[in-house]
């Protein structure tokens, strides 16, 4: 039979060997953790001096080829080769080249299985560390912002319906504890994954004398790994990290929602900066969201990511085999859309505008303290809550017929429509009373807010050190 | 409070405009679209003329002009820039460039809203058939080498322990019948999406007098969509290639398991040529095979696309949202992944070693053709399926206890089991006997088999059509 | 070392045989399928007859049997025993109880393997059809709908920002479309998995001389499938229903955003029927979207069961694997989500109140007909686009220095800002106007609407056929 | 228009309110939380007496009422009412019918907001306690199994090819590694959701002088949360667990493969017990490792829970929206799955039976040694390992060529192959000295692999701590 390649000659025509090659390499991507690999390089070289098992001379020959190497590639002068399969290979080959036979007793006592594992997973602590930077440095922004907006009334809403006023310093502060809830993740995942599979060699240890606490201690691990066929197939570490990014993703697309929503005519309650939407070169007036809208839609890839790595690994059989290798690019895609959205999210938020008028006057559509009203005759005239909330009913009927909120109602004319309504009632109809009644811990109002944010300061203190 | 950024600083220089550029524009990718945004211009170019919008001479000068970039980038000199934001920017940003005020009036009757989803579409349609062309090939291949091996027998296992005896190309027709449905798949969803959006415009059509159907033909859609709001937000269309795409990469995901557990030592069946198996520079007797674990490690990112785009297009409300402009890499990646694998399967196929032998010897072991025995006993001697059964029982035990297996024992030995056992049964203790036996329609007997391999070069004629 | 179990011995006390049963039963769940096992059955037995296999008075015993269990089974007075393990062994076991040997005569050349493949392809075609039947439902109470609402005017949106006025009949025949296509993937995917696995038996198809063609014509099927190796392992046809289920679900999730943010007080374009949204007995003024808002967040299910089936076929080898027995919880909470969820929305939409007036008077804000009267002022007075932008952003700064829309400026007013644009341009401004004027094929116009409308009808009563 | 309800009229016709309310309910899986919905309200009724929002009268009625409605639920008398929406309402509605108006004052102060979120977190925060018991339980399995085969050797494997010669001990070891770090895993998680919402009320806090540090005490939480409006709307916790559970089943799956491979007849290193495999009725020498195999394809469904989160959750604005209801079943679902998966694994380890001959005797495959050979010539007698390869490579030959494997040579034969090498060459071609030379930290020696065991013993004590 012959093969039907008629219409798809051109793209048939790469020989199969190539085609392989490029199937094969992992050069393309893992390329980029060429600083992990020569740093790890560097730590295994000197334990083995230390150990005995190659001298001084050696060692010294082998750090200073590394280091030429680094900057070769720093420089962008290092000349990869796709034939050399991986960034490992890659090094190697080039240090052999420098430094003649010393360089092949670098890969004593270790093998490419332990080598990749040490580099991805130094890789992962490190960007886990910087993730968290620019959360800290997200939620500060929120936290100035906050500030100036702690009697900045809005209407909290349930349901995508008016519910109860609140300030918008509360909201953003929801939001500052999920960001929080992230760095602790992040910390914990930095903390389990601490640990160093180098010289795990290919599945089973290797028979020279090494000293994996040495070199565990020099790349800044808090110790070896426990078991070397674990060692070399075990990719929770990044699991866990793909995991991580999904959840601060989901947190962004929430906000990233609200921002659409604050942003469109009928609610209005902030204004974008120019730079961060998109105007139409035809309809003057039209002012596009597009930077929240890409930050929501990017929660696809990063869920995808996660759901790649994990279905790569189910069913794989103990130790290495190359479906792993399958691990990088997913992590490479997340830590890279979480690092751009965080950054253009906190970017963004220091230029909106936020329509404080626009906000206040949208707690005067739906009789937002019609609950405080209640709960007022409940207190101070003792009747039970059915019979005041018959009397709110009835004020509430009264307001919608001259076109009126509840809160905008006079004391004379509570009073009008039941005479058990005292004049202090009055009062609770008010937002900003309303509000600040809710005084409980971590409630809306403005000293409950104050003190969350005050809160969250001391806890970035903290959460800052090591970063 | 000050911003956290000792340790990133590096990462943190690039400005904001620099960074919302990159974060917003979709050049980076998208111009992998750019003939088949180029071919849709040119068709609406015609279709503005054809309804006296812009006269002869200006469509002239536009195709010319489109024409003349397209030749550009096939060659690459043409200057892509960033800050043109995507492929329908910078096409017509040099279009004007080169002709003029006639450039502008290319945009008439359109947005980019139903630009890109009709630039997009047409590309996943072509690419459908691209990768119907490869499932062709493949199941060339498949069923090239089935021809060869209708008697090839081997032990076809459920549970992964032996059951019946099977010959090889019976199993590899059970593939053939995996990709074929793919195929059938992809057929489908060609039909369904092949409905032209250009002309819906931003969202709700035009005002100008255009002629959709003129478009639709001119492009090969079956004609243009019905709804010009659905139009621009729908992207079923890519949907439904990523689903086709993750069938099949789950096909590929079991066949590619077969593989690595027919070439290791245990099973032996298959030996992989051995550029697709990497040796050991250390140990010489491994060779490992790299290419069908990949393979099965693929799997990961094609589902995980799968998922990306479901979860980018959830809850978004209509029309045109920028949460869409996630919709492109993901396919990209698929297609991609989709390609060079069935490629390197093809490949691969086409030098692996068949170790017949061992396959036959495999048979030998189990006692294969136990229940041919009762079978055999049940209608001959006419008695109940229970007494059978008992019997067999005890030649099982008679064989394990010479260490033979049952279909090794002579007539004298089954006799001499069992008196009852006539000498005619000897025969269907044969795995040969056992496997020709199953005649049935769809059966694995070699009739049988090569019945199906008929069918199957009959229906890849009809489906080779229009590729 | 002592087993860890203070805490929990409650729930450890269950004997491990006990446990052993539950985790391998599927009888609670696949019980389920009894009317198909025994259709599937009953025409197994005819056919057993037909070759001769069974004679007519064991193939009367048996079907007389057969129905006595379904009946049994209606009427509740079955007793399932987990011990059965599977709804095949329930019933064969009670067969045999009722008829004696004849009923073990029925698992003639054929297996469990073949019988729950078959049963399980029928359960899904017939669903397949039952969930395009609430989907022509649905369509049917949206073009009721439609038809009373092709001049109901709003503002047609694109990033959720006003774009151009359009017909609320356009955006329901939006969704139309989104079911539409839905339909035409369940009606492909019924096509292409209606194929009888019955008598591939264990994985090799049978010794006895069947015919798979009588039992597929028996049950309706087009014909048996080709190989009885992949027939038994092969799940195409449930994870195809699974992905045209998220596919539904996804475009119900856009639907039910859009009905949210539509009852929010910001839009209240529309009001949700008390008996579709919830109220607070604290709140009286709140009525929550609850509907909706579960339609929406129900897509997550359905999604996760998509996926839960792509990861369990990933990398199993032929033929039949107990991972399979995974195959139908997913498939079944999928479907009851879907069947509700579609019934839910189609009762829903039959009571919702649309507020025209809110409609429209959303249309007064944004100035909609910008971009309409520019494309006038080109098309009049013969001035560039550009010329005419300007033209208009100074209209549009007048209209907004005296709090009008551009829509509502007189002819006077116009010719006093710009003394170029003619009275004639006034009408242009009107929205009505403006909808009308997008006519092309698939455009908001009031005429194309009705015209899509018409053309809907028309699918609709072909796709109507054989449900 | 009539609707197309022929054939599916049964299934149409429950009334729309009777579908409505089952739609919305979520009593039927709710009511699983009765014990914490229950001790909540104790704690918070106690915190109402101590704040004296209510009297000690009030508080006594509550509490007896509440402990009432547990015992009646426990005992399977209490009438659950589908009506009543969810587990809160039906507790709530039952004290008051137990103890009248008392009833009615305790849902002062809270809402059904805060309520379902405590309620669920204290439910998770006690399974995460119970799944680590499990998991202590299946490793000290493990242990107990490792501690009688450290020098049980088989051949380690990567990529499913013969590597080095590993002890059987060492492997189990790699998988207790795994669950190690999930039992590290859920601790964090559970420190990290430990806080209490109870008291966000509705979304915005009270305006009672309540004491939320009392209560977040008294239900055993570190604190109470920081933001009422996070509160409410916060699930990373089940998220957290999800994910925690998906690493779990992967593990397994990976476990469970091996087990599967293990079992079959070209590994045969193990065999299951009887009750942990299925036989065939008819094929008297089948044994299917069915439970296994269930294991492995369990981890679709628990990805797919993970997943049905992440997407309901993505897209969100704050606070509380009915959608957030769609968190429950997912979080059963895969909690259940794995209870009842480690808890079978567990068992079924206890009982399998291991091939110590056969495992033996397949290290006897494949030259597992020939590394260790050429290491020897490389130190002892100081040639370049390139020669030391190439003279192996001549043993190796030599030994293919009678038929034997490496280890199996004599010193006499080693000799007359190359004369370089030494007679103390022949110890290292042991595959027991091969395997105790791999000695180093985490390696697989005898030795090594007792130190490791040792380690997790301790380890295992202090997570043994408050389970």
């Amino acid at each position: 039979m012959k093969e039907n390649n008629k219409l798809w000659g051109g793209r048939f025509s790469s020989s199969s060997a190539k085609l392989l090659e490029e199937f094969n390499t992992s050069l393309p991507f893992d390329k980029r953790l060429y600083k992990q690999d020569i740093k790890c390089s560097k730590a295994h070289a000197k334990m083995l001096e230390k150990c005995e098992i190659i001298n001084t001379k050696e060692k010294d020959l082998i750090i200073n080829g590394l280091e030429t190497i680094e900057s070769l590639i720093d420089s962008g002068e290092f000349k990869f080769c796709i034939s050399d399969e991986d960034i490992h290979m890659a090094v190697e080959k080039k240090l052999i080249e420098l430094i003649g036979d010393s360089g092949k007793k670098l890969h004593t006592a270790r093998s490419r299985n332990d080598q990749v594992a040490v580099d991805f997973r130094l890789f992962v602590l490190e960007q886990n560390k910087y993730i968290r930077s620019l959360l800290i440095n997200l939620i500060e922004t929120l936290i100035n912002i906050s500030q100036s907006h702690t009697d900045t009334i809005m209407p909290g809403m349930t349901h995508l319906q008016h519910a109860q006023p609140v300030n918008f310093a509360f909201i953003l502060c929801a939001y500052v504890n999920m960001f929080m809830r992230d760095i602790h993740r992040l910390e914990d995942s930095y903390k389990q994954n601490n640990y160093c599979p180098l010289g795990s060699a290919a599945l089973a240890g290797t028979p020279y004398n090494t000293d994996r606490f040495y070199t565990a201690r020099e790349l800044g691990f808090a110790s070896p790994t426990l078991n070397a066929m674990d060692s070399v197939s075990d990719r929770d570490f990044a699991l866990d990290f793909l995991y991580s990014l999904s959840v601060i993703v989901m947190h962004i697309s929430r906000f990233a929602e609200e921002l659409v929503l604050w942003s469109s005519s009928e609610f209005a309650f902030i204004t974008l900066s120019d730079s961060y939407s998109t105007g139409s070169s035809i309809m003057p007036q039209k002012k596009n969201p597009d930077i929240p809208e890409l930050l929501r839609g990017k929660s696809g890839r990063v869920y995808g990511n996660l759901i790649s790595l994990l279905t790569t690994l189910k069913g794989l059989p103990l130790a290495y085999n190359k479906d792993t290798q399958e691990d990088k690019e997913c992590v490479f895609d997340s830590l890279d859309t979480i690092d751009i959205s965080l950054r253009i999210l906190n970017d963004m938020l220091k230029e909106i505008t936020i329509n404080k008028q626009n906000m206040e006057n949208a707690c005067k559509m739906g009789h937002l303290t019609a609950t405080d009203l209640a709960d007022f005759l409940v207190q101070a005239v003792k009747i039970p809550f059915r019979e005041a909330h018959h009397i709110v009913g009835k004020v509430v009927a009264y307001a919608e017929s001259c076109n009126k909120d509840l809160s905008e109602l006079t004391e004379d004319e509570l009073c009008k429509v039941d005479s058990k309504i005292p004049q202090e009632a009055h009062k609770v109809l008010d937002i900003y009373t309303s509000m600040n009644s809710r005084n409980s811990y971590g409630g809306t109002s403005t000293a409950s807010t104050q003190a969350q944010i005050q809160s969250i300061i001391a806890w970035l203190e903290i959460h800052k050190i090591g970063l």
